[in-house]
């Protein structure tokens, strides 16, 4: 790091100095002082660490600071509220120069913008390895909160968009050089890198499936699978799965024989697609699949139903029930 | 780690399952919910990061949460604000045992609870270095946020407390293992080591200075001359100090000559003592001093004056003046 740390702060600051609105007081003093609304506070936390979460050679720094202030706003979307507030702690090996941080910030900057958050304070601090932790605060209206556990028997199962994208990229991202060439030059592989990279959080259509009378929601950042049935425990409910409703990614399908994967699989397992994951009344799915579409060009797939028994079942096309293993990405199990 | 995630989640979710007030959906979700009062939101984060901040040897899980949360207490103290909320992200080597991580957030625990905290939220990862990062969010009433701007030429610079005691425990713990064992069989060596892995956020303290109508306030985090010096400009001003005015630990005294350091040279440029520093009207100092002993039986020093002329001047005892070095830690400098 070839800055001292109030430099670099001062640097920082610079970068982010639009005050933004309800900002009192943003990076540089021993905390940051904002002027929320009147809603209940949404609080949450992701953080990011080399090794485990990216390699540092293979994503930009832009795309890193991006992915970081993304995944934490996704959480604030998956409770139906708006993302207001970031703080970043950011440790950074010696090696790592100045530029770079200022990238990432500036990737940052750029994912801050898109979600109407502000950046308005952080500590940065030296390390052996590189981590990002971020925290967003966000607002909705008093009883709003959506949360996992109000799933009943008989709602739908819904998601958003496609699954798989992301852990299409991620394989992609470990494959052989001569098939990340291939990969590369096609549009697939592309579309995989940019799921991995540059995820978007659902933020305007959480709210849209809010509205739609969602009985329980949550983001799918570990997998449909362990994801769908963290949510069917927290609601003391089990869901019945129509595999073949699951959407696939477009790119992972393309690519799925080149990359040597099963996309069906990948799209029940594979983690970080922060695409919503929701229950719905059966009469509400139409109608919010509608307004997805026309709002946001987003789709929504009806995937399965809520049932009483506990567990998940998936039932294929032709109509055979097995069990659905909760396969995904545990952050402490066996990588 | 031997817990899966969910797991871990469950087993720190009963742990801090004391429903607190305000909070509508704690630990568990994608994201927590708490029912604010009406003042302005004050965030703050704070990262440590093992070979860095800590080893993980030589601080126990508990101090070590302990220390977690009083860090980012202190930063909202220093805002004269009240500490409502804390956001904890850990990541943790697979060598990390899961008891060692339950007895991390004991320790947060009842560090939160001393500070009037609820622990809502947080994400748990592995990595190959341990590190924990926490944001807390806090209150004030709008508009009396304190921030380190306000200094004026004129006012007199106070301390809190003692300073130097967190880093005679720093040079203690890095001593000849003959140096350590007479220091711990002797209070001040154990008191060296608990100013560095228990410190102390001085919240309320914080709020007496902030009636006593203190211009400008923060934490004593990067050592006395140094934050001085981000007081001072951060405010357009100067000081004087009065080196021998500067509390200096008594334990840190008591020890110095063991432990080969000066004792004052480590008063002024050490870190982590999370004293406050402030700068106040001539006139209120007897009585805030007053209000400080009476209530929290701490001590408040008064160090010297803030000059219109920038840079810090160092006062001897016969009143001779040279130049303060802002020396103390820079996360990102040579440390």
């Amino acid at each position: 790091m070839d800055l001292s740390e109030d430099r670099l702060i001062q640097t920082i600051s610079r970068l982010l100095s639009g005050r933004e609105p309800g900002v009192v007081v943003g990076i540089g003093d021993d905390a940051a002082v904002v002027e929320p609304g009147s809603g209940s506070l949404v609080l949450t936390t992701d953080l990011l660490a080399e090794g485990v979460h990216f390699e540092r050679g293979a994503i930009s720094a832009r795309d890193l600071g991006a992915k970081a202030i993304t995944v934490n706003v996704s959480d604030v979307a998956a409770m139906a509220a708006s993302p207001r507030y970031a703080l970043v702690a950011l440790a950074a090996p010696a090696d790592v120069e100045a530029a770079w941080v200022v990238e990432l910030f500036g990737g940052m900057r750029e994912a801050s913008a898109e979600y109407g958050l502000a950046l308005v304070g952080g500590d940065t601090n030296r390390a052996d390895l590189l981590v990002l932790s971020v925290a967003v605060v966000g607002e909705v209206a008093p009883g709003r909160a959506l949360v996992r556990s109000g799933a009943r028997p008989g709602d739908r199962i819904v998601v958003t968009g496609e699954l798989g994208g992301a852990a299409g990229g991620l394989v992609l991202s470990r494959a052989e050089p001569d098939v990340t060439s291939v990969a590369l030059s096609a549009p697939w592989g592309r579309a995989l890198v940019e799921a991995l990279e540059r995820p978007v959080a659902r933020v305007g259509e959480a709210q849209v499936l809010a509205r739609s009378g969602a009985t329980a929601m949550m983001d799918l950042s570990d997998g449909f699978a362990k994801d769908l049935s963290r949510l069917c425990e927290a609601s003391g409910v089990g869901a019945r799965v129509h595999v073949e409703a699951v959407p696939v990614s477009g790119a992972l399908a393309d690519g799925a024989a080149a990359l040597g994967v099963d996309a069906r699989t990948l799209a029940l397992s594979g983690g970080e697609d922060y695409e919503l994951l929701a229950t719905l009344p059966a009469g509400s799915v139409g109608d919010a699949a509608a307004r997805l579409s026309e709002d946001f060009g987003v789709g929504l797939s009806d995937v399965g139903e809520i049932t009483e028994e506990p567990g998940l079942v998936s039932v294929d096309a032709e109509g055979r029930a097995s069990e659905l293993e909760p396969l995904g990405w545990d952050h402490f199990g066996p990588g």
